[in-house]
């Protein structure tokens, strides 16, 4: 385990202060060679102004000077988990995304719908790139197999792309791909790359062949490939690491599967960010930690739609009053990663943030913008830093040493 | 290896974007006592201040705070390399002067030339500080010494020092000093640490005899000591780890040494700043890296001399339009370390720092000296950050994680 939590346990304790984390996905942006600004300087953000200038403040580092995260990695960061030692494999990234609680042992996959021929040799690693919903109706089908000692989940993701999560006794995910990444091959065995996972390897191969039954009539899409397996290691839960109890607000599967890697307590919850905050204040005497999720500022963004992206930072504005009417103890507001919509894309530019506390020490920043956050107190930090940030602002941390 | 290179080798994809490291041997300063300003403050640097503007800048820290680093550790910091990670022995920073190519296995030591008498006690450890010419006749009658199975490089430093380099198959270099540190003792035979080093010691030790022989007559300087003896591991070479052809301009040869080090390309160039723009200017098409080195304002600084840095410096500055006009997609510019005229030496503090590209995000920094880069946005980088900060605004690094 990564050192610094074996600190932060030994110093977290349970209060009755309330954290909640704020997060717009893809927050930070660059000024837009159209608009001569940036997406936050742009828009009209009374509230998060006035939040600002109560409130420590600066530019904050997801992963490292340069890296450009997606956002597993980075959403681990803001949970205070460093996202180079807790590792989540492809496999694992994909079926994030399915609304299911991730469990110790349990081993996921990338899967292709694809196209083979009589002889069985793959003619279209892509089966002409399915649509969504014809790839959902063959999940489904899939999902009837039956294999003794396997749980199987399988869920369509986009086009001829879905992921595979099984769950079982003694399952080791240490496989090699059925996916041999060139046409005019036949899918290859599962294989195990070590004894441990002979096992594992059969009943991956009962299921392939099973598959292969039920789409033998189907067309394009007759056949499965495999690939990039990973096994789920477990992490160390927040409510063990930080004392906390947890709750996730987010509309987007992702981020509820981020959220359960960690611990988090999963609320139901609307598709509008007025239906989250709906549910953050229903639930607000349940928990004692809030992650709150915006997701259509990072669309915007990688659409490069620069007034779009303002007119969600300012439909967050506007709703900002009724989460402070909450009286939360500790607020941070920041991005898991910047996506400007200028580049259309994440980007490895440090994110806004604020830290806003009772006893946060404000500074001299009085605008939410990248521009005036250069000058903040907390530039240069690391999002792995926020979390134990704000456990002490919420005096949930002990002091250490005598 | 560092984990931080498994990273970089994983998200790293050549593209035909440039990068240029303009570097500034001891490029920081202080303020005078006897001037009121720092070296920096002093110089006119229209080009410099200008690029400062559309740069986003600050102060990078070579290793960490309080460490006055030598040239080879701040160069391969900012070469990407963790000098903590990626030591090179003393032996070896040696022989980096020696304008060969290092290979792993290789073994280097440090010598010098000392006054033995008839008895083979050593009355001189220094053989009184005889010239460096002297120094270079007696290694070339050395480099006459055949011993089968070693290959034999010797090079002189400065007065009685120089730098020995042997090659051969299955060397050790896990090897005790001939040097007994102490006048009034016979040199000492070099010994092997481990049993696998014996047959080295065994090659040294003959070395050592022949030399001894070879030195008999000569006066003051009839023998030699080695000590520091170091094995060159191999480093990753730049292309493997960032996907980068590079290369590298530099004038002196400890710089081309420690770049062959890191897998550059060493291009012929002449001794002046001019003559190392026109070989920038003749060698662009072929790279995609560039490392510029410019020595002398770290000569000038050391010898406490601080108008001919301010000479050096704006000499650079009116040499960087023409970099400029070659449209390099990124530019950094900083110095390995700091060179204070006011101190006459190497020092702690951190470096000026310049960050240049289409997408770099400017800050409020409109001067290019000390006190400007402050408020810079990137103060509180290391120098090992830099190279990644650089390979993602030249649009080489893909996204991490999904």
């Amino acid at each position: 385990m990564d050192s610094r939590f074996e600190l932060y346990r030994s110093l977290a304790v349970r209060t009755p202060s309330k954290i909640v984390f704020l997060v717009m996905d893809g927050l930070g942006g660059l000024v837009h060679p159209d608009f001569g600004r940036s997406e936050l300087e742009a828009a009209r953000l009374p509230n998060l102004d006035a939040l600002a200038r109560e409130s420590a403040t600066g530019l904050s580092l997801p992963i490292g000077h340069g890296i450009t995260p997606g956002s597993g990695p980075s959403h681990l960061a803001l949970f205070g988990y460093d996202p180079l030692s807790y590792e989540v494999g492809r496999g694992l990234l994909s079926v994030l995304g399915i609304d299911l609680e991730l469990r110790t042992g349990d081993v996921a996959a990338r899967v292709n719908f694809c196209t083979v021929d009589d002889a069985g040799i793959i003619r279209d690693r892509r089966a002409g790139r399915i649509a969504t919903t014809e790839c959902a109706r063959l999940c489904a089908l899939l999902r009837e197999i039956r294999i003794p000692g396997l749980e199987i989940q399988l869920q369509p993701e986009m086009d001829y792309r879905a992921a595979l999560l099984i769950r079982g006794a003694g399952l080791d995910g240490r496989l090699s791909d059925s996916d041999p990444q060139r046409e005019g091959f036949a899918p290859l065995p599962v294989s195990p790359k070590v004894e441990e996972a002979t096992a594992t390897a059969d009943l991956l191969n009962a299921f392939l062949g099973a598959a292969r039954e039920r789409l033998r009539n189907e067309s394009p899409a007759n056949m499965i490939l495999l690939r990039g397996f990973a096994q789920h290691q477990g992490f160390p839960s927040m409510r063990d690491t930080f004392a906390l109890d947890p709750a996730c607000i987010a509309a987007y599967p992702m981020y509820r599967g981020v959220s359960r890697l960690v611990g988090m307590k999963v609320l139901a919850t609307g598709s509008t960010i007025e239906d989250e905050v709906k549910t953050l204040e229903q639930h607000w005497g349940e928990h004692d930690f809030f992650f709150f999720h915006v997701k259509k500022t990072d669309s915007a963004g990688e659409d490069g739609n620069f007034e779009g992206k303002v007119a969600v930072l300012e439909a967050v504005d506007a709703l900002l009053p009724r989460l402070r009417a909450l009286q939360p103890d500790v607020i941070v507001v920041t991005g898991d990663h910047s996506t400007p919509s200028a580049l259309s894309a994440h980007s490895w530019h440090p994110v806004p943030v604020i830290l806003w506390g009772r006893h946060c020490q404000p500074d001299s920043v009085t605008e939410f913008h990248e521009r005036a956050l250069q000058s903040g107190s907390l530039c240069g930090i690391h999002h792995v830093d926020l979390m134990p940030l704000a456990m002490a602002n919420a005096f949930k941390f002990l002091k250490y040493g005598a």
